[in-house]
């Protein structure tokens, strides 16, 4: 098979590190498989050249950012070369650039515009084990370039998408996708299998494993992907489209996010675009507002609740005072958290929300907020019944089985 | 002026030492100059890549090696850009790729080919200070190479004699270059000026403040160079054409080499060819032969002396070995230094060697070899005089005045 691999920051931390991998991979070779190799700065080396730059300056000029951060990488790179190619593996290392990945000019968080296949192919044609170094490109006029967080993951899927991988193994510190978090439920099982739209939620959500970026990403190029643990040897979790499960779960996992707040704007005078208003105010100020629900209030007034970033609580209240008596009592709520849970094959499945609010209800737990997509249903509810409801909801769909 | 700056590894050893270089180059732009800047790896870092490098194998490969020694300069010079913009000097950095150096591809000690002066130019056009990493530059395939020790010097001096800078100034932690060393002699005195190939003899001679490489370089492009010390405010030396001096100092200074050993090969059969011979083999064995004087024998033999760097004394005896009886009776010593007096304007004065001898003769030191050239004047002593020796010719040539 033609697999790309990539291998995150702990995954290449130390030297110690770095000569795991190479034997990994080595593995891999001695397997039959062709390989390409994506890598991560060594965890802790972004952080440092980070806090260099900012000793300098608080917003330090983004193309020379970038010629800063682009140089953690190619260490790895080199260096997961030398040590490979010291095993026996033949191994050349590239940069973002020699293996063509221009970007756009966004310094510090590019977007890739293209990747032709040729540079890497060619390598892999001659034998090589081709090594690159993640989160890099360069701009059509040659000014290097980095993609932002979990910028070594989007190289990672953009390659196998480029070069038509059959798999791209995302090498992190965790086993994989769990049903919950498993610090919160110890019953929490790994999933084997899940879908991109699923993983999208769960990203969104705060698993940390993948970022929605290359997630999406690898849906529109049709990658599958394995989340996989570098410091053993388990299965990890496979991510790949929906028509090819065999059985679609009901439900997949739980999700909790305990970082929210909820704004309640009660006795909004009930106008047309009022609601257009709100939310464009609150856009311009880059306050990223998750759940919205619009409830009919009386004598001409409406009541509408949303949730935000509890970072968000400050800038949401500053937004809004403009408004003055137009949006009616204002309640700010930063008790609150976020239950959602997560399956493709909800869908087709009826009953499912009820199952949760009832199970909810027989602990007592009181529901402030319901949103539902074709894939998720999401509750708000006080932030210390957060950890009570994920164990509730694990056991409610049967996830320890 | 179009001046170019150089920074060595000392000179921005520390994120304060990077502040203060910042700082030192507004001062140059506020007082009207145009500057390209060329920077070194942070002290410490490209030995400590090396280290991690040779953890995974005695011989890295060389390409793979590049990559990672490049990195050191890229994270120095976009550092330096980011603290000039601070500073309110609009700078940008640039790779060695960047600014158009290719090289060819023997990694690690790479020749550069070309350097256009179109990229570095424009942005200078464009009232830019240009900060450039140092020590490297790109194969005509893009391949990143590295140009060995001394490599950003001679980024330095190549650069200005590309865009025809009018002076060339290398940044290190001394203040220039002294008529001895200072450690040996506390009357010795900074030069303040010099000429390329005085120059070329106290760099071959030990005196660190710039490689030969760049020396001639800098003669051939006729870049004036200056060398000064980054800590202080002081003049520093300054490296010109010969022509240009008013007065050409008879005696520049003296330098002391005490890693020699000296050979003696005693009663050599006296046949055509024999001399190409024993050097033919050395050179074979990768020995550098430094001072060769041969001389008259009896018997129709002769008698030759040569005096090796004092490392590579084992493989010498080594590598004679294979001659057997026909070079007589071997010596090896390697209790001896090497001492020389180095002035452009002993080409013109009588009277410089006698001085030398008489003075030397005077304190009881016995001159074991001698070997001149148009400007230097080298004797072979032992080791123990070899401080005394440059002390006693000090004073007899005046360099305290």
């Amino acid at each position: 098979m033609l697999i790309v691999q990539k291998y995150g920051g702990t995954s290449v931390g130390t030297i110690e590190r770095i000569g795991a991998v190479a034997k990994r991979v080595k593995r891999a070779a001695d397997q039959g498989h062709r390989l390409v190799i994506v890598v991560s700065a060594m965890s802790g080396e972004t952080n440092k050249l980070v806090e260099m730059a900012h000793s300098f300056s608080k917003t330090p000029a983004t193309r020379e950012m970038d010629m800063l951060l682009s140089s953690g990488e190619r260490v790895t790179c080199a260096l997961l070369a030398i040590a490979l190619n010291e095993l026996g593996c033949s191994a050349i290392a590239m940069t973002g650039r020699q293996a063509g990945i221009v970007t756009d000019s966004v310094h510090t968080k590019a977007r890739i515009r293209e990747i032709p296949c040729e540079p890497v192919l060619s390598k892999v044609g001659d034998g090589k084990i081709v090594v690159i170094a993640g989160f890099q490109g360069v701009t059509p006029e040659g000014d290097v370039t980095t993609l932002g967080r979990g910028g070594s993951d989007l190289t990672a899927v953009a390659i196998a998408g480029a070069i038509k991988a059959d798999l791209c193994e995302i090498y992190t510190d965790v086993d994989g996708v769990y049903t919950t978090d498993p610090r919160i439920e110890e019953k929490a099982k790994k999933l084997n299998l899940i879908c991109y739209d699923e993983m999208l939620e769960f990203a969104s959500l705060g698993a940390k494993v993948l970022q929605n970026r290359s997630v999406e990403l690898a849906k529109k190029l049709s990658v599958k992907v394995i989340t996989r643990n570098s410091f053993n040897e388990n299965e990890g979790t496979t991510i790949m489209d929906e028509e090819e499960f065999m059985e679609k779960p009901v439900v997949s996992g739980i999700a909790l996010d305990k970082n929210q707040a909820r704004v309640s704007l009660i006795g909004v005078a009930d106008r047309p675009g009022i609601a257009a208003e709100i939310f464009g105010v609150l856009a311009n100020a880059s306050i990223n507002v998750d759940m919205i629900v619009q409830t009919v209030g009386q004598d001409e007034k409406t009541n509408i609740d949303f949730t935000i970033p509890l970072a968000e609580l400050e800038q949401t209240k500053s937004a809004l005072a403009g408004f003055g008596a137009a949006l009616g009592r204002q309640e700010f709520d930063d008790t609150v958290a976020k239950v959602s849970i997560i399956g493709v094959g909800m869908k087709s499945h009826s009953g499912v929300a009820a199952r949760m609010f009832s199970a909810l209800a027989k602990e007592n737990i009181n529901i402030l907020m319901i949103s539902t997509s074709e894939i998720k249903i999401s509750v708000v509810i006080a932030n210390k019944y957060g950890e009570l409801a994920v164990r509730t909801l694990h056991a409610a769909y049967e996830l320890d089985k």
